[in-house]
């Protein structure tokens, strides 16, 4: 018999849905939660510690569900939750019923190993939406390469949209979050090229040779990279655009760049 | 001195509201309206005929708004609006306070001319969300192709929520939309070469020659392409992926091969 949770009024609950809501807490608690049967699935596969999982068994019907209980820990705490309380957690429409509290990582880029003695890292410079960075994390993941960089990060990598829109992908790519100059030091310590996508720069981006250590940096799509990143490149490399408007959507212009120097790395 | 429309209950702008929410009635009327200066000055340069502007003089402070009215065609019809009725006609928060009522065009697949005698067009069988096709026309528009073509579209071109994922490239790109059976059949007669993207095919997709005529056809996140692409297609081709899960966003498997293709013709 598990605990039981039926008030949203709960207290508990209460700071769970501060931990949702705010990036601070997250912080402060080295705590977060993840909602979703895939996502937790994957952020076990990524090593993340769960503390809790909270589950709705009026909403879960699900048979994976019993199954990944069946496989967890046993000393990870369940407790049944109701439907009310499962509303007031969730932050998607699909009701799956299933929240976990985990520890998160310490992402600092100090703390980072890179496994490949010739790497591949894309890096994004203070992207603007959660989405964004979910959509470059789900390209990385695709591209398989060695790690991704969020430089002056906006929010913290554990934010309720970054794990919904990377599809889990955050828990199973190597993350490293810095200051730009923290991140430049790095790069240039371990001789790792660095390829800059500019707004406006005179090499195109194909006429690069990524085969050897190499990260590609992207800014924001308002207003790109800043000038401590332009300056700091081996070299900045620009993605000829022909059309109407003079903008792509940072998470298209990274898998451009990222598939193109997997292209060069499987030749 | 302009007609002015105060009373968001005025007829006229109920029917704009059902236009703005109803593909039907899009379709059946051959009008639709556009939101935001970029989009109408986008419209216009892509030969959009513009019946009528109408403009929130008390939310609009914008110079370039007053530009753009000194060089449209004087026979359009200028309607001075409340900011109660721009507020019910508008769908985004940013207030430019200018919307346009536009006739639409025949974009049926028996229309199409292209122009170029090596043409690169990119195909999305029946994109499930607008933000896909408006993200897809992106692409499109930097990657400066010649056709984007819609199989089985489950919306018409003149979605609110395409014109501004595009950001006004609906616009601008040459866009035809018919059914799978149709588009394949003028392929066919046009001697264009079909490269379907698959979720399982042998054929990796950069060792394709794309720089004869080539459609490059992507399917939906969900299911892929329908039987009937993948057995007309010269060539099924897979993004390979070695991630912790298997999919990718459209917009960005699309972006990967319409750049691969572009970058074999700049060769």
């Amino acid at each position: 018999m598990h605990k039981q949770i039926t008030s949203p009024q709960n207290l508990y609950i209460k700071e769970l849905v501060q931990l949702k809501e705010k990036s601070r807490l997250r912080k402060k608690t080295h705590t977060f939660l993840i909602e979703g049967l895939r996502e937790i699935s994957l952020a076990i596969r990524g090593d993340f510690q769960i503390k809790t999982i909270l589950i709705a068994s009026s909403v879960f019907t699900n048979k994976e569900i019993k199954n990944l209980l069946n496989t967890i820990n046993s000393a990870i705490e369940i407790i049944e939750i109701s439907k009310e309380v499962y509303k007031k957690l969730a932050t998607r429409d699909s009701t799956e019923g299933i929240i976990a509290v985990a520890k998160s990582k310490d992402l600092s880029i100090s703390n980072i190993q890179l496994k490949s003695k010739n790497p591949l890292i894309l890096i994004a410079e203070a992207p603007e939406k959660p989405g964004n960075i979910g959509a470059l994390l789900r390209t990385a993941d695709a591209a398989g390469i060695d790690a991704v960089f969020i430089a002056n990060p906006k929010t913290d990598m554990y934010n309720p949209n970054i794990i919904r829109s990377s599809v889990g992908c955050v828990f199973t790519t190597t993350i490293a979050t810095g200051t730009t100059s923290e991140i430049i030091t790095f790069l240039k310590e371990k001789s790792i090229n660095i390829y800059g996508a500019a707004l406006t720069a005179s090499v195109a981006y194909q006429t690069i040779n990524y085969t050897h250590p190499s990260a590609i940096v992207v800014g924001t799509e308002a207003t790109g990279l800043s000038e401590e990143w332009l300056h700091n490149t081996t070299k900045n490399v620009i993605i000829p655009m022909r059309g109407a408007i003079d903008s792509m959507n940072v998470s298209v212009s990274a898998a451009i760049l990222i598939f193109e120097a997997i292209r060069q790395r499987n030749l």
